[in-house]
């Protein structure tokens, strides 16, 4: 009991401010002692002035309408922001960009036989929620980006519809060929499902939440609890942003009003069937119609039913039919200009642009944001002058397709390459814990300044509650033991790799800039509104972050990391965790070959043995699998050769960093450094190639890419990883040799830097 | 398609009694060759007997009707055994005991807050199904030897109500105490529930079978499939077996009209509170009249709500008073006479008596039974005579606490534990695969008897089916990869250990009677009709072994295993698998002991550290756990010793058979092989000890027992096992010195047994 009291009043504390977490270490990571020192005192005065009041002011503003992109609402958004920059002393702008957005015309799904059932396609309004009733402004539940269609065909239930679906749909002789699929969402991002039921035949594709994904299994439903109510839909882009995201007519090239645009007919990342979502109410009449095997086991969800596989009797008539307008989109731009070094900048962004109201996603995010830009003008005003230039960027149309900050990044793209330091992104946040991904040259980085934070609800430090919680998680046996090991040894806490699925995207798989994504979560009922109309003001401060006070430790965090960056005299980058990052996937890849390899000659022994044969069901016949060609042993070694060299050049840049703190940090000041810093700012650029990955040369970044058939989940290494899945053996060896040169290239860089910085310690 | 089609060709030739099986190997453990080509000719004969025909015409008779104990369609089906038995030429005869058994007077189930309903209780006929109308002579649904009670109070959701829920339910701060319990079927035997309940302060306790596990969710239910329809329930008996089974008032002894006979108040088998089963159609109300929190992840089950724990508001009033009546219950005792060894018996069972029409359980099984004794009473009068006595048993009253058995048992103690060489059982069959339990002296010899079935869906022989399912289903990775390696490697497959659940019991745990349990499965949907009204005929001949021929590859396989050990000159006991699987029990019992110490330690470390005060959730908090005394390393090594002691006692008898055999089993011929397999027939006596396990003294076996807290789930090196799990430490080391010395009298039997051996052995 007292622990509950006395952890409610430290929440009381940390709202009204007082408690702005545990006394920071002074020595920063980059900055002499000095430095450090007043670094220090300014990052205390900023992280005391994110208020939550503030930002709950700010999403009752943003999010009190509909505000998709292209709706009035969110251009008026836009100018509020900008106008909020303004005030705040910020040089800001609008950047605006043409681009396709498709809006919908004509959806219909309907059940035509054995029964007949007309999907509502529409979530109610609901009394206790306000703005759900606002249904004039509320954009039709719909997929942007899907094709124009009308068919009627066959339903086959595919599960979540990713390719391993589709294998096992196969031992179990269920064909999709000439069929309609119902795919629930979940275990790839959404987009994959029509693609890859498109690549086996199917004609149309629909998704559903399942109540066991996000809807009463996981919880009471909304409005009493925070989970999908009955007819609540999950809206969202289909566009094949795994081969590249942005406007799908101009990829590479900013959508400006005169450029070269695609013919939306040859634009490759539109789906090629019509798409739609449905609440769990509107599947559960399609799935009881269906007949055939029972789904396996993993693919029951939690309706009322038995799943059946289908195909058929239940026939579905599905139409889809958009305005493919090009619409303009708004970006909001604003930078404080560096007082040393105005030409590198630390960019820092979160998107505006909501699929309906969008509490959550994105507004908790964006408040956050604003709340940040306000405490840095307030800064200025005190006398506080970054040494880099800050850049503040507020998307507009993520949701459609990453548009505003692709266009933006690639309209500034060599702008960007020569001076970005680092992309630090967010994109809503909840209650819990820190949730961190990005580019492992920062994983030291942020630990420290996350270190600074005070977790609200705890007053420990957040990378402390993180590291107790990954403690508590980790798995029993042996593996968890290694990994509770870890973290009880390791100096900084792991970070996670990006993937996709919000806007740093284009910073760091396309062009190559240190990135990181930050949120807080983990400790609300998330999900059972994402993209439908109950995401909103009600929902958030009812059932996420209530009193905003993760908010603000996110504002703390965030605004923390731009003023380390844009202050620090040595650029903060730290390559020992990089190359041990890198180390871990290279041992993934090859124990993945391996594996791979070992369970083809294990599947043909069991072929030989009459494993399949003699356990088949009669009444339930299965296909056996194929004999396959065992895989040759791949040459890894060039991974091996890269990651040493890697390992080596990290080593000499810690030593000489050392050396560099052993005198207080005094060579910081001395005139070699600045070149260092290009340096440093370039270490992330030398992990892509102008080449980009196998089949989709937007995708430069050779450690880290969104999954092609994950969508948003990250594949490391993905050249070889790719390669390797997909059992292409000869690609595998060429992208290791590909990769184990860029690491080599890497090596390099960081070794010269080292030898320079080397130069800046005293003498012994 | 072809291969589809010759496996449903192979079906029909093995409908019509043409396909036996491969080609036996005419070398038989325990024969010379000359008798094991005689003995191989009259198994052959054997085999071709079972009919498919007279398995279902005997299914048609016995469940026609509802028949539980004491009921007059029983009373009839034992006389109808017993005269089958006669007219096939066996001594047979009924013999009765008089037993407990209450049946419901009074039952109900009722929510009283916050809305108002009342269960049921009845399971509907259904059109399709005929039997399924016989309304007056159902026994209505209940849970046996329930205690008598009336309660009202509110509800908390309990899971599986098994004592790790329990813990689970004290960490979310949720209490049991002065509640009614609702727990779902599964996880234990439904025994345990009331017992655990009621260990927690619960005042009653209601089970429902939840769709998750065998109802909608698993697919179809009956009668369009298999499964549990929305008011199916399971009966079943909830007397304390793990303390002992049999008549509650005559433990350890015949439950003769002048037994003298406890108390029914000093009972300590009877449950301390109401407990009553329910479908999962009355089941909804009750759960979704729940409020308070949410159900942990692995909870909630298959109805469309959100599965709460309560307590409350639900309140449920709860009525259950039986009819406590003594009943004459009539097993039914067949012998064929040994012509050379009338003084060693090879006692075989199953019982009779159902909860309603029983097809499945147990009459699958007992017209199994019925088949093996016609035909061996044929093979009699075609002139063979068996060497020892066989003894058929059909038991009555096994589905109350199998009374029948354990009763005859207690009554022939003496003479069983001087004259039984094993004791093998079935109790219903199913379609699929042979599963296997025993006494591990058994294991060679049943892989033996039963590479000589055919299996009736791909004519393999069943062990090696069986084999290729097991390499099939073993994991990936290197667990699996062991247990491949094994599975292609070592000479017989291993069969699983003994729980309890069935008429085995009172012979391996009570007497020491080296046991097998046999039956077939995998390939049916079972489960969803299990002590229902719905296992009947019309469900048994649509979706279990609906042709009856796993039924007659069951009579082939035991009633071979009883003709092989009826006749075999020395009994084939094997001590080498006997050792490898004890040694496989003490590596898993100085593993438990090691992660039982580890996971303390950890816990104590993590409490030290904070992380269960810094990962509480302030909205949804839980009890941290305490500060645990880090366990002694506790003294395991009388059980390496005996281990030791064991393998090398195995050594030496394998090394003795190898010789006889390499003289054709010439020495099998010699006087002295009576005198050494009066000791085989000791050597599960050997295990036992007369002080049975701790606080349970009717259970004397000191390997296999079934787990206090499991019910039907087996605990092997019980003693020691338990004592851990439990943190008894000091009881742990002494029973591990007990099963020590026990292995050590175990080895000492063989090695007196190998010595004798080595004498009938040619001279080399």
């Amino acid at each position: 009991m007292n622990r509950r009291f006395s952890s409610s009043l430290l929440a009381c504390l940390a709202a009204v401010g007082l408690a702005t977490g545990p006394a920071p270490t002074v020595a920063l990571h980059g900055y002499s002692s000095a430095a450090a020192q007043a670094q220090h005192d300014w990052e205390a005065k900023f992280r005391a002035m994110p208020d939550p009041a503030r930002l709950k002011a700010d999403m009752e503003h943003l999010a009190a309408r509909p505000h998709q992109l292209g709706s009035p609402y969110d251009k008026a958004n836009a100018e509020w922001i900008l106008q909020h920059f303004k005030d705040w002393g910020w040089d800001a702008h609008l950047e605006t960009f043409q681009v396709l957005f498709p809006t919908p015309k004509q959806r219909r799904v309907e059940l035509v036989e054995p029964t007949h059932y007309v999907a509502t396609l529409r979530e109610p309004a609901l009394k206790a929620d306000p703005t759900s009733s606002q249904q004039d402004e509320q954009i039709p539940t719909y997929n942007a980006y899907s094709a124009d269609g009308d068919v009627t065909a066959p339903l086959v239930y595919v599960n979540q519809g990713v390719p391993k679906d589709y294998e096992e749909l196969e031992r179990l002789g269920v064909s999709v060929e000439g069929a309609i699929v119902i795919a629930r969402y979940g275990g790839s991002w959404r987009g994959i499902k029509p693609k890859v039921a498109a690549e086996h035949g199917a004609v149309g594709c629909i998704l559903f939440s399942d109540p066991i994904d996000d809807g009463y299994v996981q919880g009471d439903v909304f409005p009493d609890g925070a989970w999908r109510p009955a007819f609540g839909v999950q809206r969202g882009s289909v566009m094949d942003m795994p081969l590249y995201p942005g406007d799908p007519q101009t990829p590479g090239e900013a959508s400006t009003p005169d450029a070269d645009r695609i013919p939306v007919e040859d634009v490759k990342t539109l789906t090629s069937i019509p798409v739609l979502p449905i609440s769990y109410e509107d599947a559960k009449p399609l799935l009881a119609a269906l007949q055939g095997r029972v789904a396996p086991e993993g693919w029951r969800g939690g309706l009322p039913l038995t799943y059946h596989l289908g195909p058929g009797p239940a026939k579905v008539h599905l139409t889809v039919n958009s305005d493919w307008n090009r619409v303009t989109l708004y970006d909001v731009i604003a930078t404080l200009r560096g007082a040393k070094y105005p030409d590198e900048w630390v960019v820092r962004g979160n998107h505006f642009d909501a699929w309906v109201n969008g509490a959550e996603d994105p507004i908790s995010g964006q408040v956050v944001l604003l709340e940040e830009a306000r405490a840095l003008g307030e800064l200025v005003k005190q006398g506080w002058r970054p040494d880099r230039t800050i850049v503040y960027a507020a998307w507009d149309g993520e949701e459609p397709g990453l548009l505003g900050s692709t266009e933006w990044a690639e309209a500034h793209a060599d702008e960007l390459k020569r001076k970005a330091v680092a992309y630090i992104n967010t994109d809503g946040t909840d209650r819990g814990y820190l949730n961190w991904s990005g580019s492992h040259s920062l994983e030291r980085f942020i630990n420290g300044v996350a270190h600074d934070v005070a977790d609200p609800e705890t007053d420990l430090d957040v990378v402390e509650r993180l590291r107790l919680k990954r403690i508590r998680d980790a798995k029993p046996g042996e593996d968890g033991d290694e990994d509770r090991q870890e973290l009880r040894s390791r100096p900084t806490l792991r970070i996670d790799a990006l993937g996709s699925g919000s806007d740093y995207t284009v910073f760091i798989d396309h062009l190559g800039i240190a990135s990181l994504g930050l949120y807080f979560a983990g400790e609300s009922d998330d999900g059972g509104i994402y993209h439908s109309i109950y995401d909103d003001i009600y929902w958030y401060t009812h059932f996420s972050d209530t009193d905003f006070v993760y908010g603000r430790a996110l504002a703390q965090t965030v605004g923390g990391a731009v003023m380390r960056l844009a202050d620090a005299q040595l650029l903060p980058f730290d390559f020992d965790g990089l190359a041990d990052t890198v180390g871990k996937y290279v041992d993934e890849i090859e124990k993945l070959a391996d594996d791979e390899r070992s369970e083809i000659v294990e599947r043909n022994t069991e072929l030989d043995e009459g494993v399949f044969d003699a356990t088949d069901d009669p009444k339930r016949p299965e296909v056996a699998p194929q004999h396959e060609e065992v895989p040759p042993f791949l040459n890894l070694a060039p991974l091996e050769n890269g990651l040493a060299a890697l390992k080596t050049a990290a080593e000499a840049y810690r030593v000489a960093e050392d050396k560099i703190e052993a005198g207080g940090g005094a060579g910081l000041g001395r005139d070699g450094v600045a070149q260092i810093n290009q340096r440093l700012i370039q270490s992330e650029r030398r992990l892509t190639s102008d080449d980009g990955l196998p089949g989709r040369p937007w995708f430069k970044h050779l450690v880290y890419a969104p999954g092609f058939y994950t969508g948003y989940g990250v594949k490391t290494l993905p050249g070889v990883r790719e390669a390797i899945e997909q059992k292409k053996w000869a690609q595998a060896e060429t992208q290791a040799a590909r990769i184990g040169d860029t690491l080599q290239n890497e090596a390099n860089l960081i070794l010269e830097a080292a030898v320079e910085l080397e130069k800046l310690a005293p003498a012994e």
